[in-house]
């Protein structure tokens, strides 16, 4: 699925579902992915790696234990290995993550917003 | 450097030179980049890693030995490891490039567009 060029615009148009990433891109063995996010995520934690997140469009929260941050267009956050996070969203956001290839959206946490159909698109 | 939020229009306004990537993220052993191009960079591959392009503002080309491909903002391509590419654009262009930490940008060629000096902004 690589040597092509990927538009996110035209990706984005592809899917409608919320908290549900799709993978557009892997490099070495990472994915690239795309999501639509809106409303309040589970609070959970990757133990294993580190998770890029950047807003292409939209803004949302991500919420620690400690505090939050908020994102805008053109923003980035690198959430660090082990830490609680709970992203938020008041409106739909189209947000670009980069995670190791089998990153499991809800982490640690499980439960019914679990995306075990990560997919490309 | 991580546990912030990172604006890329406020990064780029940082620098002003061409073809000499900026960090300005870690992801566990990989590095978020911006940097500014404009011109004909030097045919080089990379041996151990494929490598991230996205346009963030401008329009740039990757030239390959039988073909290029054309990036405008938003969008990405990524460059398989070991291929033979060759950086252009006509006017100054944004990229936020991700490869892993250490990765020289000319890669197998040197010569004096190497960015020795790869820094945190």
């Amino acid at each position: 699925m690589n040597n092509q060029v990927i538009n996110f615009n035209e990706k984005l148009r592809l899917f409608s579902d919320h908290w549900s990433p799709k993978i557009i891109g892997q490099m070495n063995d990472y994915h690239v992915k795309l999501a639509k996010i809106q409303g309040e995520f589970v609070w959970h934690s990757h133990a294993e790696t580190d998770e890029v997140f950047i807003v292409l469009d939209g803004s949302m929260e991500i919420h620690f234990r400690n505090g939050k941050v908020t994102l805008n267009g053109g923003e980035m956050y690198i959430v660090p290995k082990g830490v609680e996070h709970k992203p938020f969203a008041a409106a739909e956001c189209c947000i670009l993550l980069i995670e190791p290839a089998g990153t499991v959206n809800t982490g640690d946490a499980g439960g019914e917003l679990t995306a075990w159909d990560n997919v490309w698109i």
